[in-house]
């Protein structure tokens, strides 16, 4: 028996995305209930996946056995990612939530190159932020048990439940706020593909742009690299060659301060010509100048919900196949501060 | 591709076993150093295994050695503590330390009064501050699995391995420092006998004033309560009765800061004709008036050295039992503030 349980005749993505005459990608993401595709091919690929009997994650294939009341979080670089404030109130509201129901809370050993030697013992996994090219994120999601996603599941990797913040109605009241100062020719600095959160603040961002008839200058950065500096190279010469752009929305922090510096030495003005903003808030954002608007991305909270979806998964009869491709929302508190306030003065 | 890294064309131990000319019962032997054979068979087998790139089922090496490579943490009251700096540094040290040697850390679910419905599934346990009237921690101490405990195990508890504070080395530079300052009559307030932890304070304050000719003024707090006003209330009728007392230890930074009060009613001058100190330290001393003298408990250090004593001891032939009763203990940095530097004036 392999960790993941699959076996030679099991149904898999790619034989469902063949049946429907789609890609892997678009199977994935009308399983999902994402990407842009018509009504028609979202059900045309779940009419092949039900015929199919193709069951991601196992969810259903009858192996539940008994439960060893412990729920297991993933998280691409755990042991590093203590490090920061997002993770540790991710993981201290997991852990509360898990106790409050008298589950043990695994914190799984993670490496993106080498595979588990050994099956966790754990009734169902939080992958948080799940990454595409993170071997063992894929392997848990695989594996025959209920998988809750802590944010939005990239293409092609297998569906499960998600609970995500609520990214677009941060992220538009942020764009929206741009707007009224003066802002319409806005940067994307938010991870690649391997990110479904940076998947879909391309897409938010994108349909922002789509309904004012532009489009926005979109820059890929890495997932889980916290650098300024990285920030910075990749923003440099995108900036310098696209000079009209008016508003810079980092995903991470990160990128914000990185564009502050960028746009700086460009001789540009944040919070006067250009103004800057944040995906993810951080203290130091507010005691910059200008003041970097920023969305609060509540980890504690999401931490807690995660754990409960899961938990509330378990606890059906069923709900484990009733959940695949649900996504439930919390709310992001948005910072609206002095980078997006001032009016845009100078449109070059 | 499913990441167990399981797909036509991968080696299984039939391969092994048919290279080696030998029957799969006896590949798998030779491969976990078990079965009866010859040294040169069980060497035709690993060499077959080398050349092939056998990597052993997941699953299977799992059961084969019964390791599950999962850690358990127990606190008495995990998901609250997780609110004190002391829990959460002592946690991440545990996970940093747990993943790098690839194991799974399992936050166990807390109750100090109703037992475990399932026994976790762990190759080791981690009891942070035992405490004898905690039902769980007794509960993992008597488990068939190894067992270390983060701090010393009070009486009537099971015996197991122990990494603790160098308590003695950092009171005693307190007691000799308060000594320095002419003081000579102390009094501890520490937790009642169900913490190994007070238990350990009394015997080295004790120990210190027999060496003098003297007995210290005790007081028995409650573990795991935070909270100033229940050790001001303990200690005002005991600091009243006892007027020459010139040295107030606090185990915790609540007791301390409850003394500061009591004192500063009773009409005495906390620096000045008493000293004050406590075993734990928190920012907040530092910021009293006058500063508190304490001792800096390295909890991340702590949580790292207890992972690191309980995989060597499952990894040595029999440790288990050799480990029984050894104590490790590691340095604690001690904090001499103008509580315990000026001279105490006044001896009534």
């Amino acid at each position: 028996m392999t960790l993941s349980g699959r076996r030679a005749g099991v149904v898999t993505l790619k034989d469902v995305a063949a049946a429907a005459g789609v890609s892997v990608a678009t199977a994935s993401q009308a399983l999902a209930g994402r990407g842009r595709m018509t009504d028609a091919t979202r059900e045309r690929v779940r009419r092949a996946a039900e015929s199919l009997g193709y069951l991601p994650n196992a969810m259903a294939r009858g192996l539940r056995t008994g439960r060893s009341h412990a729920l297991g979080v993933h998280n691409q670089s755990a042991a590093e990612s203590l490090g920061t404030a997002y993770f540790r109130d991710f993981l201290a509201g997991a852990i509360e939530a898990a106790h409050r129901h008298d589950h043990d809370l695994v914190v799984l050993s993670s490496d993106t190159h080498r595979p588990r030697t050994t099956a966790p013992r754990v009734d169902g996994v939080v992958v948080v932020d799940p990454i595409a090219n993170d071997l063992r994120a894929r392997e848990l999601m695989e594996m025959p048990v209920p998988v809750v996603a802590g944010e939005h599941v990239p293409a092609h990797m297998p569906p499960c439940a998600v609970v995500a913040v609520d990214h677009a109605t941060a992220l538009r009241t942020v764009l929206d706020a741009a707007a009224t100062a003066g802002a319409s020719r806005p940067l994307l600095a938010a991870p690649d593909e391997n990110s479904g959160w940076g998947e879909l603040l391309r897409e938010i961002v994108g349909a922002w742009c789509a309904e004012r008839g532009t489009t926005p200058v979109l820059v890929s950065t890495q997932f889980g690299i916290r650098s300024v500096e990285h920030d910075r190279s990749l923003l440099t010469p995108v900036l310098a060659a696209h000079p009209k752009v008016d508003l810079v929305i980092g995903a991470s922090p990160f990128a914000a301060r990185g564009a502050l510096e960028v746009l700086r030495a460009l001789g540009r003005t944040p919070g006067g010509d250009v103004l800057v903003a944040a995906c993810a808030d951080e203290p130091a954002l507010a005691e910059h100048d200008p003041a970097v608007t920023a969305v609060e991305l509540p980890a504690h909270a999401l931490g807690v919900a995660c754990v409960e979806r899961l938990i509330e998964i378990l606890d059906s009869d069923g709900g484990a196949q009733d959940a695949l491709g649900t996504v439930r929302t919390i709310p992001a508190p948005v910072h609206l501060r002095a980078s997006t306030s001032g009016t845009v003065a100078a449109m070059r």
